[in-house]
């Protein structure tokens, strides 16, 4: 994706994962894109942004509609044993911060006349 | 920056800044740097997260101790025009949103013995 979501006025939720990756690649990817891939199915998702640069260092953000819709989707991820366990092994540090987006406002640059 | 900030316990505030860019270099790399550093010398400020992927799409998000704080950061940025004036020039598209966080949760991998 490589547009900024479109989410709904606020308030809604983020949930802002920071991580740095080790150099253990096996099973990385399909983990991602199955945590997005349930993540944009589970009620009250709004959203999804995510980057990393070329120093190691990725951002995630997911939007939701509220505490419970990430309570649901944490509880969904947690049944998945594998997540949990391959933590350590994808990640040598990551942080995870729920917040409540209070205010948002944004740009869109014209599209050119033809 | 390689690593996820280093914040106290919650709560706190998050600047969330997803962007994505035009092809204009021009000027892109020290607005940015001089963004950072006046950021990072504002009183309130907790640490800064930011990462760019292959596909364009940016993130940033900064922590802040307050409201407050944001907004004398908002102060001083918009005192310097020259922000406001690039803004369409190095962003084809971006959203700012203002989140209290609530809540957070970490890992860091021990260091293996030597």
């Amino acid at each position: 994706m490589s547009a900024p979501a479109r989410t709904p006025e606020p308030p809604y939720y983020a949930v802002i994962f920071t991580s740095t990756r080790t150099d253990v690649e096996e099973g990385y990817a399909a983990m991602a894109d199955l945590m997005a891939s349930l993540g944009s199915q589970q009620p009250g998702f709004l959203g999804l942004e995510t980057a990393r640069g070329e120093d190691g260092l990725g951002i995630t953000v997911s939007y939701w509609e509220s505490e419970e819709a990430i309570a649901n989707w944490k509880r969904n991820v947690d049944h998945r044993g594998a997540q949990a366990k391959g933590r350590s092994t994808w990640y040598s540090e990551f942080v995870t911060r729920v917040a409540k987006v209070e205010r948002a406002y944004g740009f869109v640059k014209p599209a050119p006349h033809a």
